[in-house]
């Protein structure tokens, strides 16, 4: 089974860590790929840097397709392109937020997405309506640190158990999610965090509970329906032959 | 007060109508210019023509506000974009499904989207749900005319005539929406065909519609929520400089 | 165009200071004539004086159609009597409420109400409810002034913009509302009070924003639905030949 | 304990048949008074017979509170000038509508209301949804009777039989409330009409079951709630005693 | 009229305090039965002692229905087993929770559960969820005192009236529902606590509520549908032979 | 890693078919035991049912963590006992419905289950409600084959493919969900069957998505949340001795 992540912006840096991160998860017989976009954006913090990366994603993904790979994991939380992308593929794709907003549903009432900025609050809300799950996201909390800077640990991890714990404590949340796939190495840590603290709930990490649900839906011949994403009609488009 | 409109799409003839549609609805004290984005799709018929066009839409609105425009009309029943102009503009930016839906919402309890192809149902009702009207959606309907067929005003207006009266009569629709931009110079004539079968519903033409709706808002100096709309935060970006 | 302004109360002070402020809207081409109601309650702060006024502001309503109005604009944020009105009547008829809501709703993800006293709050909910916008309702929040002492302007914009900016803070807010017709003259002073403290966010001020609501209904021949406002059938009715 | 029956109409047939059904209701040491309005509609088959009877109900109930009676009961599926009502009055007030919801939510999954005419459908649909019952309320389904000729009980019962069976095959009705407080003297039969084809489903008969409901009120000391209808302001009001 | 109460745990003490309850209640002409059951668990305070003890509910209910007894109630605000014997029987069948939770949405726009311990709020969020009335529950409020030690009726009404005064303060309840079927003899003293604090809020006890509502249902002759709760087919079944 | 995977029905019969399901799977270093209850029914289509065989499937279950398991998987559509069995247990339990609908609900905007017999039809409704996802539930429909005739695979088949095209045509739906884990051996030809008929749309089959899923879960370390599934507190329980 051979799967590629892309990496849906164009930090050279985060692509690096990316493939460190997924090399831990070791599934046997299972291939993994990773690739950055070449024209977007440096991170996604807006739906701005989400439209201008989404060409550059869906490129790299019909490559992909193109080039016999069983699966695409678009590697960021705001699910850049997902839809365009399952329209214009017959393998399956998935984003990071869905999968951890399902899970998160089944073992937990309710869930807190911790993310990086107060610029991508809405951005959540809206997936978890457009997924029926909007009264289960008890809030979307923010630790007020850039994708891009999140590369210092200590800081993040510190951030997010505070933020883990007022989610908690004050608005009910029963379970937290990672808000950001660029919050690589500090699941564990945040995990034991909480448990210290006494609060046993499940932190999802969303680089492996996708890759997983990846597989899942492969070994499963699992796709994305077709009468949902019907496949866009022939027609002139000159955008992408620029990139 | 100075308008631009956005034709979202490449094709030159669907832009020189539009200029012709425009022209009619003549507000004094009112300039709109109209302009096509130069990479992107023919025509919008799916969420992967909708991230394709973003681009090109986004630098059409940006050089739009740096030329003093008042207001952005994105012209797609698709509101592409509009996220993202709007986190990106200072001034108002609007799009044509939004305030249909709205108006509709007030004046029916039920309304029904007659639009082109199947493909763009789930767009439809994944706005009206982001709106909060998803229960006041009737149905999608589609007269299975692409946009690019719409020129052939006699078969589009036989055709939108038989789905909103079955809208009616089927679905319990007491509005129609006209679901496509491109569906110019056809409203009144379903109007009159309406309502000699007896139905008096309100049938609402997106084009006027939203160019009437955003001189309201430059009138009554309201702009997109910058709570809502977040500035994007500065950072490297190099895909507008390829287009 | 000739619109008609039922101040659907008995108070002729806010009869009086509504005229001067409609004069200010100045819309070209178009008349406004604003009356009020004789018989009815002073202020309109309960369901109870919501009915007590009902018939008196059907009264002014089918007598304006009757003279020959485009259009008639309940001015009153409870949206008093508005369904029948509507049934009634065959030119178009608004409240003020929902035009509000329905604006804010698209230029911002929550939106906040600031009225009056405590007693309305639930009204406005079953408004937000029945529109469907619920969830974008953060708060209705009060000034705790009585709809006759409003006129005190430096009072009033100063509870005000407290509301206003504890619905921000703490409620989520991205949009106000001003919750009562009466609060005249004072929209514009809460505006720029909020932007001075950062908060760049639509302050929604309903007098003009339903007058040209109105206008705009009666320019693209839009008018209620006749499906769902149905003509009332003929029978015996013996209340407005009292009054 | 002494019950005020409101006939919210001006029809004395009505008023008459109404007292002779309650009769039948037998509650040991309940007395039971029917009152009509005396100005109003001669009949409720719209928002603006419901708006043009509630100063009448108005009267009669505040009336009934200062005679010292124990519970009011407005007549009427409409509840119509329930809510104002409530606020001014500290004894229990019902309505017809909202028990019938309440009681059909708990013993079946979906309900239909079967009633009179097409324009009150919207009416139901604001009812239940306002109850959070919207997603329980199967369907609307009108015999197409108006009230004042339901007293053709035959014709009635065949038209309630008729759209019963119907709710229950086609729209996944589990219960059946009658729609309108004028069917009379004909919930027995169209229980056993509909048993006889197979259906057991509760077949809910409002005017008993909204006297029961007052009469467990009063029993249980339950009172609507001061904080939602809360008392209102006093204030100069000068239409009641044009009544 | 010949009711069955069935307490629907284990322990002694709360049946023969039940018994003297409910004599209290006084209806003529009913006859009241009180029985616990034999195998299940002490209390209910989670999901797991629902399930442990629904095989004992199920017997005493099954062999009122065959006593000749005419409607039964399952003394428990967790409703255990309700949907079951509903299924199995063909007199009425309530909880204590669903009437609670209906009036209180009839009485007052949001109400408040206080009840026992934390293990058993996601359980009425499900109730609520279950009717449609999750927006009208404010919140669901715990005393930490077990079912067992309710019996300290001074310690309970003291907690139980802090809880409601901030249920009403901070969770805008505007109703309080006791959230066990085993705080007896303390709703009055609650009552008038909140009336001292200037709160006029229904406050609706389970026991009485529900045992007049079944009344009420046999007098109507109103049983649970048998579309919703069909009978369960007939099959090998070796568990109620063991108990 | 050591699964348990629980019959929860005492049909031996079935039990033994599962083993060979399940073997199929085939998931290098997994261990799977699968055990049926020894008390209960013999199938379940019933809420009747599911409380007669929950204190069975709890004692399994509890023995199943005592014997070292990483976790429990109850195989039925019902998902019965699955709350109090999380409660009580510390590793991972899995029911079949949930993983089903929420992978469903990743890959289509709709989807519909085929179940057996119309008594379960509630019970799904249920649980897509408990889970936000009641609107994506296009519809529930039966074969109306029970359980244990579901061994005659050429006509199960015959009545899954005729029901699932209903689905896709009638009710709109873009998924399909097995709605019984006895359906066992037919889920491939179902998929093909629908294939050839030009419909792609994901066929889920419960038993090796609920294995796999509940296979990830461990390897992701994640158990549902200690705060929505609280261990219930130690008391008196006297009925798993029964058994």
């Amino acid at each position: 089974m051979k799967l590629k992540v892309i990496v849906p912006i164009t930090t050279k840096a985060l692509e690096e860590e990316t493939k460190k991160e997924i090399a831990k998860i070791g599934l046997p017989g299972v291939d993994i790929e990773v690739e950055r976009i070449e024209y977007g954006t440096a991170s996604i913090e807006s739906m701005y840097d989400e439209m201008l990366c989404a060409p550059g994603i869906i490129k790299v993904a019909e490559r992909a397709q193109a080039h016999g790979f069983d699966g695409v994991f678009i590697d960021c939380m705001g699910d850049p392109a997902l839809d365009a992308v399952r329209e214009r593929l017959d393998i399956p794709v998935v984003g990071a937020a869905r999968p951890c907003m399902l899970y998160a549903a089944d073992l937990a009432s309710k869930f807190t997405i911790v993310t990086v900025v107060e610029n991508v609050i809405g951005m959540f809300e809206n997936q978890a309506r457009g997924l029926g799950l909007r009264d289960k996201l008890a809030s979307v909390r923010t630790t007020d640190i850039p994708v891009l800077d999140l590369a210092d640990k200590e800081k993040t991890v510190k951030a997010l158990v505070g933020e883990s714990v007022r989610a908690i404590e004050e608005d009910g949340a029963h379970a937290i999610i990672l808000g950001c796939t660029g919050m690589m190495g500090v699941a564990e840590d945040l995990g034991k965090a909480l448990e210290q603290k006494g609060y046993e709930v499940p932190v999802v990490y969303p680089v492996p509970t996708a890759i997983r649900y990846l597989e899942t839906l492969i070994s499963l011949k699992l796709v994305q329906s077709k009468k949902t994403y019907m496949s866009p009609p022939d027609k002139d488009r000159n955008l992408l032959e620029r990139l």
